[in-house]
């Protein structure tokens, strides 16, 4: 299959071999060859293909992590954290082989510090466990990437989502990391504080490397206090532009939305069979208002005049939870609700971010452009990081189909590369958007590339990711 | 002298001519070697000596930096990059001697992206020029370290000040970098955009890198609205603990103040006499909120009652931008008011930086110390960061004054670190707290050499800065 096929790597058969039945006699039930589970640690919501890994070791502790990296570093031998399986590039597949380490029972809440607002977590922590566990203590952790996704591989991908705009990603969320090195060693990034200028900034260095570094084994996350009040609601608008316009005119007021989400028409179709909501099909935009009882009406209020300006739909506005929830699970179960349009499809979920005054520009030539593919293909965007989403629909086995595809995601990662915007906004790099990284970066990546080879100059951490190397 | 004396390095006497002869015929006046400028160069605010490089380069363009970089490179030659020279550990002095790099001529306002909320600056442009330039645009940049630094300096430090509670540090401030690197090829590290999951943050890596990875010569800031209105007030305390705790309790409750700074009795003492305040001497906070007239109202009712329950005297808050210029003001001055408790002194300006939690407790413990060993020493602190400043004035001829000062700033950095947190908030490495750097993150220093080395073998690029290399 031609789609993003990264292709397989060299495999090392003789040290997967010796590794492999070393780790089986040292980690006994928890290190496991069965072809459905080295299968599902491949397998991801990705539209890439699997390629499965030759063993999976079930860590515990810092210490296994190590056992498993020294080892695997002696042999040469690939290293794959593995978190909860919902990357979408790649991140998790072994294309030479190797040992998936599943972080997955390193699930411990260490320590809440609620004085300094933060909090020192096992990788394998899932951000909906955290809340639960935090719920007492009127503290929350806002990063939202829609998938109960571990922290994690949260912090390896740079993930955000739908709180982004007000509360920032990963990359400002993460305050220290403790990571597994290629050599075994063990390191602290930073003490745990809200900023410091000691040496080179080795956490945000490890968020967003992909596994291809480290393995985070420990993380401090600030949290915030859950606000007083919360109302949301949404808005129709004419068109994407002047959905788009409200959003940059929002942004630029200083109106700390903590949510405003873009829903094109399609998508919108889609949302309102599967939701049963009572809507017509327009473009839309999705708010939420975090802050004091007076600042989230003050907000709404503000808001509804922008749209109005911008010809949007009467603003209805609601702090009543129940309400809003109904919204809110309508837009997360926007994938299910995209399937629908083509049963028996399968869908490949891609994302690029540009500046939020190109956004409009960059939706809608992209909406004629799968028009004019003959595609399915819905957008939802977190439109005021200038972040969107396109879930394109197609036949695995229509090659016409694919190639359709892979030529349709060439153009908008160009396209969003050209108005001065990234490749990935979220989701990252992995095996499908390496040439994308060296059209958006050029000489960087060379830079990228050294750093690599200096940290980890026998290639074991997750080979074949983020660089060609 | 002993005091934090970094020692020279092994001068590369005929490369130095080499390099010094070939620029002096290139550049003309741009390039200057008279003793006074160079000694300019590496003075700086700092208590550190100066170690004079051998040429100053006036760069006007990226292509100057790359075209002295590649000869330096050539001729393994230090070269340090300098903006307005307010460093304080000594980053800009040049202990193998090499070139100095003065970018203070690049200094233009590339473009500003109102709509993006963001602008294209070279790194000599000074915070006070960027806000000054975009006065009538209805944005500003607010970190503010209290210098006019240049940005790029800024940058390289990963500087930040009194609005760091509220907008974060350089490091959340800065989109994207250009820099030329030690083999003189100039990279872009990211696009134009508020969030990416492309690759290695190659930004953030240079952002405190203090110069030894490469030179900034383009940078993309984030812009924020200014506040349709602003308010502060100052609020005195029983003691440093009920201000520490009031501090807490504000952060705690997500009260989004834009500056809250502690200021200890003595500060307060010489900031009364110095600026003529009408205030009885105690532990202070200085409060500034910015927002809607609503939301600055209810912040500075909230906070008041905080303050209120902590034993706070009466917080007066006022909208009146000139009552409150006149408290800033002060504590702007405070340096100068410091200076005065004892005239004729030499002063060393150092920081740390600990988990709010741990705040009251190591600023207690600072103050017994610091009258313990006899010595001058205010104190100042953003206080919402966990982060303070001790203002230690000293008799630079006297060697006994001078190693309690030694004593004093070793215990006061080892104290920061024991409490969880760092040997500098916002100073940076550079040459005075090189020691303090391994003390606090031990084996993780050895990964920032193994990069320094990758990216830069030869150990040309601000060498003896950061790292023992």
């Amino acid at each position: 299959m031609a789609l993003a096929d990264a292709g397989a790597l060299l495999r090392n058969e003789n040290g997967i071999a010796t590794v492999v039945s070393i780790l089986k006699k040292r980690f006994g039930d928890n290190a496991q060859t069965g072809k459905s589970i080295r299968e599902q640690h491949a397998h991801t919501t990705s539209y890439v293909p699997n390629q499965a890994p030759d063993l999976v070791v079930f860590a515990e502790s810092a210490e296994d992590v190590q056992e498993v990296v020294r080892l695997c570093g002696e042999w040469q031998v690939p290293v794959i954290p593995f978190g909860t399986g919902t990357s979408l590039e790649g991140q998790v597949n072994a294309p030479a082989g190797g040992v998936s380490i599943d972080l997955s029972r390193m699930n411990r809440i260490l320590k809440v510090y609620s004085e300094d607002l933060n909090v020192v977590i096992e990788p394998g922590v899932t951000r909906k466990e955290l809340n639960e566990y935090l719920r007492d203590t009127g503290l929350f952790f806002p990063i939202d990437p829609g998938a109960n996704a571990s922290l994690g591989g949260m912090a390896a991908t740079r993930a955000s989502g739908t709180n982004a705009v007000r509360y920032g990603t990963m990359r400002e969320n993460v305050l220290a990391l403790k990571s597994v090195m290629p050599d075994g060693r063990l390191i602290t990034t930073s003490k745990r504080v809200k900023k410091t200028s000691a040496g080179y900034d080795l956490t945000r260095l490890l968020i967003g490397s992909e596994g291809t570094l480290g393995i985070i084994t420990e993380l401090t996350l600030k949290l915030y206090g859950i606000p007083q009040a919360i109302s949301g609601g949404i808005c129709a608008f004419p068109d994407l532009e002047s959905a788009c316009n409200a959003v940059i005119e929002t942004i630029q007021m200083g109106i700390p939305v903590a949510r405003i989400e873009l829903v094109n028409q399609l998508e919108m179709q889609a949302m309102i069979a599967y939701s049963k909501l009572d809507y017509e099909p327009a473009p839309y935009l999705f708010l939420e208002f975090h802050g004091s009882e007076t600042s989230v009406a003050e907000q709404a209020e503000l808001f509804g005049e922008i749209a109005a300006a911008n010809g949007g739909g009467e603003f209805k506005w609601t702090a009543n939870a129940e309400e809003r929830e109904k919204l809110w699970s309508a837009r997360h179960n926007s994938y299910f609700a995209c399937m629908t349009l083509a049963p028996g499809k399968q869908s490949l979920s891609t994302d690029v971010c540009v500046p939020i005054s190109r956004l409009a520009e960059c939706i809608v030539a992209t909406e004629k452009d799968i028009e004019k593919s003959g595609l399915i293909a819905p957008i939802v965007g977190h439109a005021g990081d200038g972040n969107f989403h396109v879930l394109v629909l197609f036949d695995e086995k229509d090659a016409n189909e694919i190639e359709k595809v892979e030529a349709f995601v060439e153009r908008l990662n160009l396209r969003a590369i050209a108005m001065d915007g990234t490749c990935t906004g979220e989701h990252g790099i992995g095996q499908g958007k390496i040439k994308f990284l060296r059209a958006e970066l050029g000489g960087a990546v060379d830079v990228m590339e050294a750093i690599k080879r200096a940290i980890d100059p026998g290639n074991i951490m997750n080979p074949g990711k983020i660089l060609r190397l």
